[in-house]
């Protein structure tokens, strides 16, 4: 069947301008001023915009975190991811047993999110040691395109500085992406236990524990070994300081290249004054909320393409229930919060609309440079012949009040409550067909496909 | 009529992708795959990079200089920039009488150029003094579609800093753009005449008398003056040294917007050793050739974003004959050295090919940039629908030596005479029209319509 | 004779300690423990701060500006000057008729100085255009020990781009200093006549009409100068603003060398909210009062060393005669102000009491700097053996209130009535002789003696 | 006894002078010139510096590193270290047995050095471990005048990141001095054995194992941690690469304050070309020889003040015994190289007469900032009234072949056997006693002070 949509402003990162989108097969096949069709099935855009699907590159969908399992899985997960403009999602693993293998996890996640996900989806890798058979399997596994894999600085699992060398030098090899969690493993342990031996566990020390010098160090930490590795590809998940960016300017600045910057909408619209109200709970996540300082810089290196990329984090658990585990004690709280239906809403409205960035970099940073940087390109995250016709219908009039009632997740809350959103999210397509309009989902369970990833490459 | 170009790789600054073009009364009308269509004419281009026809916003057609006129007039001039692969051009005029209004040689350049260019055209003004009726000379003249306007910063018609002060401020004020070239005067005058006083005619006095500091002082003061007009906008012609590039670097660092920035091939390609060659006086030009450490700086500067332009400064005078006006003192040779026609194969194969910026940054550099610069955006500069089909076809396969006897200009020489380029230009289209196929002009005296320029706009 | 200062704390740049100085024949024999020794005079300085005497070179004595003439002459000026605890001063001269030879003024001068002056002193020479026979003056005025020479930027005398770059030249040939006033001309010209003809004639337009960034670029212009000079010496007198600053930083940063930069204490304690109050009068010097983060970058600037040089500017009119020019039209009023009896009082207590700068740093640019700077050192500026015994007994304790009431400079008012000021100088020793003792004058006319300076020495 | 030193140059960081010292009882009693004392001992310095003794504040006596003993005590070890010209060593410890208490060493080291040393000597203490009896013995040596503790990044006895924490917390709130040797250990240990397992045994494997980019890795890591404990001090010995200093520089420039970095003459003098040398086992010590540029780096770091000190690492093996285990496996050989015997000649003379730095920066290097660094200042570091008279007779004239058989240390060889030396080191004074003479030693075993040590302060 052949869809059109008629009229519409199509925004490109370099670009707006009225056309028409001719659509066949869910893959766009022509961009411009088009004929009528009979027996096209027509889409009136004018006065819309018409934007690229979202891409998010960091979701935690049904992940076991030991204490606690996200209450969204696959399914309702991805309802919300497409609901909120989100229609690909790569997701990060759990770990698996002590010294799995890497195909371990890849498989439980098939059985997690086959036949559920309503979004196309994919899955980062995740390594928790560095051994010849982990080398071997992630070349397997980049032929199953799955071409990235995740380590973290801290944590049980956590690599040391010998594996994360190991882990990028394979990436280069194979023009795959290692991301990385990066934060000071140890400084934060011993401050941590230096906080709760003094009976300082109210949420506000989830902050305090984790100091921006910690983030930056193990950033600064990274990016040297980075360029130990012949200025190897490295992202960094979820920055969330202004220290932690100068390292990044830093290192550009005296010629580095192949660092990917990701950050979230929770670190630029909120500081760590959340942690001081009565249901801070819902506030904690890793890295934690900084200083409003911190946000404005967070804006700032977006504005500068600094930070190329926004994802969510989205790990979501209930208020109600998962999250009192931590209302005596912050260390004994999950971490996470909701985010993968808010995040296109919230950086259009807090973004966009107030003038922090351009509509054309809000294109780039949601969906063009996470496809790029995660090998989805130009089949995901750009409008033109021959990709996917994922696409949004937005109207930049009209606003709405964000509320949990209206939203799909499990979970039981948004951290972005009674937030007023400028522009309405009118369709969203995903390979052609419309599967949300007007807030109501019209797809049906298991309709997204695995997207096989190839090589990651270079944002501009 | 219909034509479409089927097939080809279509080249925009971010984006490479197959697909094709229809054409319809000058307009791409429409991007992707097309269904053949009766009687509409088609273009094979596969294989074929397409890209946007070259916009070239600095020449110097038929400039009469005092002692010397350029050889190149409307026709002969456009007719090598059509065979180069540029389809637009801006000229720079030739001063008029001391104390005339603006008007004065607007109209002895429309006398000059219309019913003979066969490449659209547009006009900077120039201007040698400022006062109440030159400001609103210049908001007549943008109505009329001439947006911007060009002071020296040396020669006899130089402005002071006053009246650059108020030149920038109108500009600002009416959307235009104000270009400057930039070398000091004064200091530049006293070792010209300290050399000519010490018999040192030769041209190698023509790089010493005008040294890089001098050119990075005009470039700050530029800057600090623009700083002053509120980030008025500033476009800085021919850049040419590393030095300048720094001032540029610095200023942006402390967070000044609106600058714009242009080198010429010449610059890139050649140092201050040509000026010992026998042949010397064909390489007189200002700003002289610098040194190889300034070709790599501002190979760097392109690579990296910070010159956004590149435009030729094509203004020839005959080696055999007005040339040889210079061959006892260098200060008696008119300035000035083809390069409209070489402008794109030189920056494609010294460029592209040799890996010093990507294709995508060649197409922004020669065409997006400039067009969005000067206001012709995106009606040229771009491959959208609803653009002017201003298009080159262009085969990366395939090589030419460069050499005099192939060319158009009207001049005797090119300072590329026997450099290797690699790719072919097989066609070009002005407004949907093959103007040139495999190097033959097949368009028509007069072809080229004056562009009525609107408002500058920014460069990502 | 022999004289003792005993027990004092001995302040150099880099040490404090306690120790004894032996003086004869107006020299410091030796530092450390001395031994009792008869018929010596013996001055306690226990508990007290024993300074170098400071060095002021930046005065303007008897100056004759045209519409009025510096209400200080040698004898007042320097009476001032001592009681302020300054031993030294370099003297600005006033212009002679337009192109008058160099020896016109230091001759004019001489007949000023000679005879009255009660501190030792020097002349800078002053330089309204260049020549060979102005080149061929230098040299002479250099064996004369006149070492130092000033050239204007703005103003009726001021030098070109040329003239700056000879004199520059010949300064390096000589190991002499050339010194500038830094403001961009045409450009506030345009401005004053811009705000005259709005009728905006209040003082806080002498502000308005003099903005930073046109210091910004008469200090970038001269650097880019002495850059192509080979890194020629330039010395910047009365730097006001933070864009200025950032020049001199961004320089430096580039590896240039030999730049010397001075401030006054008038632009680290006022900005241009004064120019607002009634007597507003007062505060019309030029450059002008900046904004409050000027001078806080200022402070800056002399902890970190990149301003070595605080001096006075000290050119005092009449509040209530001469100034009063310019009650309806600032461009009328004569500018200036008085400093040189209040500068070591305001920079102990603003600087080093408020803990901006330390007690070293005071001793720098004081002192040490000032006389390094213009070839006095170390005959003056230092507290070493063989040095002039030139000294203050400075006391930490104590404070006072500065008014005119008890200040010796024959004009009727200062800027900085009603400071309280932390320390209290008790005693003032030049050449080893007590010339101000708890603020009184124990000295005599025509005391002071002219200093042959020698070449300029580096500033570490 | 009273001693005087006769018209010798004075030679402090910021000045040159002639002048006499007088010295009673082991103490500089006055400085300048001085009357005939009947009875005193007078040394002529006509012609010659007068420098204050050297401080080499890293030394490695009779270091047993396991595999092997350093071959000097601390006889032989100060006598060649006052035959080159350091009055003072500070030195660094072995590690005691795993888990032992602080003063497990520091009394071992009393044994070793009470009784031996013939120069004034002190004790870093070093640090393996932290927990709180470690923080309370470091209060307690402190009080003892052991006021500097050093911790290794690599190595078995390696710090982790917590415990670097809070040696840097304690530190500052005693007002001592952490040092640090920074490597990163994972990346290192893998790529030694990655080497080792295919075969690459040579001693320039010991470079490769050990790149730059893991010395920067930990320098910027260690300067993150000191920021997070609020600019807590901060020393990092032995600096060796230009990327390690650039992570100097950035932090300073982002206003960290209380970094106090050092180097040794030979990463100044050598890069890793010496390991491709026949008898390239005498040039195995860590951090590696690095490339020319780094010398290069590390010149203009001393010259512009990045590195504020110079000391030797002087950890002496035979090279004809001990080095050899290392002949068939680089990982196998001892690390380390003799320098206290040569250090002040080599910097002098490859500094000073070559001009990479001044007389002035020479003194502070090598005397005035490690004293000041480490709590030794002004009683050692400095020439004034009050300190003790250790002085150096320094003849600018002359020149020698520095060679083994001249040489006093136990060890078999130099590494920088036929260096041609400027500058003959005539006396060496301690504490007012002629020690060495035209380099032959005149003091007795044990004349060495052990001296108590203060709080560190700051370097200007």
């Amino acid at each position: 069947m052949t869809t059109v949509i008629k009229g519409g402003t199509i925004v490109t990162p370099t670009e707006e301008y009225v056309g028409d989108i001719r659509i066949e097969d869910g893959i766009i096949q022509a961009i411009g001023r088009t004929a009528d069709e009979e027996g096209a099935q027509v889409i009136d855009a004018s006065g819309r915009y018409v934007l690229p699907g979202g891409v998010d590159v960091h979701t935690h969908m049904d992940l076991d975190v030991g204490i606690a399992r996200a209450v969204d899985d696959f399914y309702t997960g991805t309802v919300a991811a497409a609901c909120g403009g989100t229609t690909t999602i790569v997701d990060h693993l759990a770990f698996g047993p002590a010294g799995c293998p890497l195909h371990h996890q890849i498989e439980e996640y098939h059985r997690l999110a086959d036949g559920k996900s309503v979004v196309d989806y994919g899955f980062h890798g995740v390594v928790q040691h560095i051994n010849e058979d982990i080398l071997k399997e992630m070349e397997e596994l980049s032929a199953e395109g799955i071409t990235s894999f995740k380590g973290y600085l801290t944590y049980d699992y956590r690599l040391d500085d010998a594996a994360i060398y190991r882990l990028m030098l394979k990436m280069k090899e194979l023009g795959g992406m290692p991301a990385f969690h990066a934060e000071n493993h140890e400084v934060i342990q011993y401050l941590r236990a230096q906080y709760v031996g003094e009976g300082k566990t109210d949420p506000i020390y989830h902050a305090k524990s984790r100091p921006d010098d910690m983030e930056a160090e193990a950033v600064g930490r990274l990016l040297k070994i980075a360029r130990l590795a012949g200025d190897a590809p490295v992202y960094i998940v979820h920055l969330s300081t202004a220290k932690g960016l100068e390292e990044i300017r830093h290192a550009r600045a005296g010629g580095q290249k192949n660092i990917y910057v990701e950050t979230c909408p929770q670190y630029l619209v909120f500081n760590e004054e959340e942690l001081l109200r009565e249901d801070a709970l819902k506030f904690i996540f890793s890295p934690p909320l900084r200083k409003e300082a911190d946000e404005e810089a967070l804006w700032g290196g977006l504005a500068d393409g600094t930070i190329q990329i926004v994802g969510t984090d989205h790990c979501p658990f209930n208020y109600g229930i998962e999250k009192q585990r931590g209302k005596d004690d912050f260390t004994a709280c999950p971490n996470g919060a909701p985010g993968v239906e808010e995040r296109m809403r919230i950086l259009y409205s807090e973004g966009v609309t107030k003038q922090r960035i351009s509509l054309g970099q809000f294109v780039k940073v949601t969906a063009e440079n996470p496809a790029k940087a995660y090998g989805l390109y130009p089949k995901k995250g750009a409008i033109m012949p021959g990709a996917d016709a994922d696409l949004l219908i937005w109207n930049p009039e009209g606003s709405l009040i964000l509320t949990k009632k209206d939203m799909r997740s499990a979970v039981d809350y948004t951290i972005y409550e009674g937030f007023e959103i400028q522009g309405m999210l009118e369709k969203v397509l995903l390979r052609g067909k419309v599967i949300v309009s007007d807030n109501e989902f019209l797809g049906q369970k298991g309709q997204g496909e695995f997207v096989k990833r190839h090589a990651s490459g270079p944002i501009d």
